[in-house]
């Protein structure tokens, strides 16, 4: 008998047809011999409608009081699907989030799992129940009982945290795609549906992910080695495995969606940088760059495209060291071939080779999404220890700055210190280091893009942008 | 600095609208230096909406799972005027029944509270909050926080155990009426509204008084002493006054709501029964009949009136022992003049004298309101002591029955017995009783009348049948 963890979005249950579909999907799984714990989102546009409500009363609406408000989604979605299931003769019984023992930190409307007793569900489990859960809430104090919702991908956060709280075989997501895609269908028409993903990969399609599957609950799965997949409520195809190793020992549930911010710092001394200055800002410029570069089996590894007024971009990009000199010469050959800039007085394009040794040192770590402070303190360290910042590049899980090299082993001793990594840094590995080829193309259209101009290049200043950034918890996608 | 406890009813929340003006009905209050606990409903018709989502998916929805869903109703109503109060700039703190900590007992969908720790709620009005709370719910089980719901006059029932347990200076009931009226104003177009009224005629006035406040509320107030009014939302009219003399002593507020089901036992051996058989069944004749008797100043008691195939009605009413003979003239005079019945095989009408001396045992209490069983204890009681009961006469506070003039003693005993009430029964009390001329009209329309027909005669008849109403938490409201 296998103890499955079952979650169901809000088009899921988005109507009392829709509640009666899902219950007969789990009253089908009880009867192939499973325990299982089901856990649910709001009805539909519930989440929308009440915050609509919020909204005509204050612009800006307290945040307790949201929790309040918003996680009364939820508690109707799971007692109209406990009554569906009691009527087709299933002992089944309801738990809200406080019910649950689901016990947060006290951050409303964003508040990240502390750890979950799995007593009380595991009793109810034992009586022969299917436990119908509410997703997206906790409670920040168990004596005051005071109301906390977790923010996006919150039902996911849930169900994988439970499933890790209660080592459950599996975990399933259901959701209104057939599973994880190789790129938007809405977008490209022939989209190929992935038997499975690790979710290191996934982690870095957060972008597409999240709309399927949220980051936060995939770092949970990869944490607690959580058996996850991913799949459709309308049918009964197998769905997307989400797999990863098993952890190397196992993790205490306190603290269970706390896990160290960064697990790794890494640092490559054999990087060199190339810039190309002043390219025009047209339509295939980067493509025939970059083109030609592979043609000569060229390794890129930081690319980064910054715009100046006047309709002229700088790319830059490092290279390994031993590829600088091939690097330049197809940089040198292909600017005249990139065309002049529409604006003569602004100077004509160049190739710029970085004179002075650099490295590239990263931090790494999926405990970092949805947490911009982190990258900000990446920069505050540095900053504070007087490096100096040429190139950052961001990704869900990963932070890399190029610095001089001669700053690379006190960067990283400093980040060591910061981020509490043990003190044997992950060195070159990019060296021997074959990234996976290209498995799945993400396109997030939920972007907005903030130029700031003319900083000046000096320690802590991306500290401090950051900081502030991270203050109002913004994420930045890409710096460029 | 005055303790008020105010509640909203659902159409007084009813819309955005609605709960901003309440919102500055609260803060007026205030800002005249007053501490306030605000008590709300669920927005007007919530309720009913969440009720029918249930009954799509089952017609009989298991209680606890309907507890769960309605719960949802006033956390809505207390998140958003919580914001409203904020936004007006007034600290304000929304809190759940969980989080108040009203305990009741487990009985779903109509459980009585048990205890309110207050401690909690005075340490928000210690920093200046308004505390708004959910109406209407509590937790059955502190430690599985355990949902449950108060059941009909839910809200009322909240507010008045809270200002009991505050020992607040008033708690005010706001309705979508100027307050309590003589009677319905939708009916007699000159319905005065009452000052003041006592907590035992409202009680009596139950079903007049349950359309504004229920009794289980009435029932607190009088228990602890609680001064409570009831006004309108919509004006600053002062409403009627719900007074009582202050209890005798300080009650614990230990099992707040679950006060003894029977305070007395009360006798009365002064009773002679007169019955009129198969007088016709037409409008006038009860008046003709208790005019006439009235004219001779003749105290009538008890009047049951019961209904035969073909049109004939028996009414049978007990009058002062030494008024008998005196009500038997009367009756003998005026049956003749009410006509005959329109099926002369029925028999002719006929005035018959009870020859064996009786007696009229009562229980009395406000506890028992909403507990059918208790009616239905009283009739078992005295069935399974062998002793017949000849008449029964019912309202929300007393059960009374007459019985043969021998078995008095024993009924007595067994009464007090049966509801722990010290043994020193009430007597005769009605000799020197002077009822309080009437104050207000109640007219229910919310009745169904069940006729059951050709029982027999003897002992545990009644018990039986109100055992079995009992179990399905029916409450009978006049037996005939």
């Amino acid at each position: 008998m296998s103890l499955i963890v079952q979650k169901y979005g809000g088009t899921s249950v988005g109507t009392v047809d829709r509640i009666l579909e899902v219950a007969r999907r789990v009253v089908k799984t009880v009867q192939l011999g499973n325990s299982l714990v089901v856990v649910l989102s709001a009805m539909g546009k519930t989440t929308d409608g009440l915050v609509k409500l919020a909204k005509e009363i204050s612009v800006n609406p307290n945040k307790r009081e949201m929790d309040m408000l918003l996680s009364t989604g939820e508690q109707v979605s799971i007692a109209l699907l406990s009554m569906a299931l009691q009527e087709m003769g299933q002992p089944a019984i309801s738990l809200t989030g406080a019910q649950v023992g689901i016990v947060t930190e006290a951050a409303h409307t964003r508040a990240r799992i502390l750890r979950i007793d799995p007593n009380r569900l595991q009793t109810q489990l034992n009586r022969g129940k299917v436990v119908v859960v509410a997703g997206f809430q906790g409670i920040a104090d168990a004596g005051e009982l005071e109301i906390t919702t977790l923010g996006r991908g919150g039902s996911d956060t849930t169900a994988v945290a439970l499933a890790a709280a209660l080592r459950a075989d599996r975990c399933e997501i259901y959701t209104d795609v057939p599973g994880i895609l190789t790129t938007d269908p809405r977008l490209v028409a022939d989209a190929q549906l992935m038997d499975e993903i690790t979710c290191d990969e996934m982690l870095e399609l957060a972008s597409l992910g999240a709309k399927v599957l949220h980051p936060r609950a995939v770092e949970i799965a990869k944490n607690y080695g959580v058996p996850l997949v991913v799949l459709s409520s309308w049918s009964d195809a197998p769905g997307t495995r989400v797999v990863s190793p098993p952890p190397p020992s196992a993790r205490p549930l306190e603290g269970l969606e706390l896990a160290k911010a960064v697990d790794a710092v890494e640092f490559d001394l054999d990087q060199a940088g190339v810039s190309l200055l002043r390219l025009p800002d047209r339509p295939g410029v980067a493509a025939r760059l970059f083109g030609a570069i592979a043609q000569q089996n060229l390794d890129v590894d930081l690319i980064i495209q910054s715009i100046h007024e006047g309709n002229t971009n700088d790319i830059a990009f490092t290279v390994r060291r031993n590829s600088l000199n091939q690097a330049v010469a197809v940089a040198d050959a292909i600017v005249p071939a990139l065309g002049k800039n529409s604006r003569p007085e602004l100077g004509e394009p160049e190739v710029k080779v970085e004179e002075r040794p650099i490295a590239k040192v990263s931090i790494a770590g999926a405990g970092m999404i949805g947490r911009p402070r982190v990258a900000a303190q990446m920069f505050n360290t540095l900053a504070d220890a007087g490096i100096n910042i040429q190139m950052i590049s961001t990704s869900e899980v990963k932070v890399s700055c190029t610095i001089d090299a001669a700053e690379c082993d006190r960067a990283v001793a400093e980040l060591c210190k910061a981020f509490d990594v043990a003190n044997s840094p992950v060195g070159l590995r990019s060296a021997s280091h074959k990234p996976p080829a290209v498995r799945a193309v993400a396109l997030d259209l939920n972007q907005a893009r903030l130029a700031i101009r003319q900083l000046p290049d000096r320690p802590g200043v991306a500290a401090k942008l950051f900081g502030l950034l991270a203050e109002e918890n913004i994420s930045v996608d890409t710096i460029i």
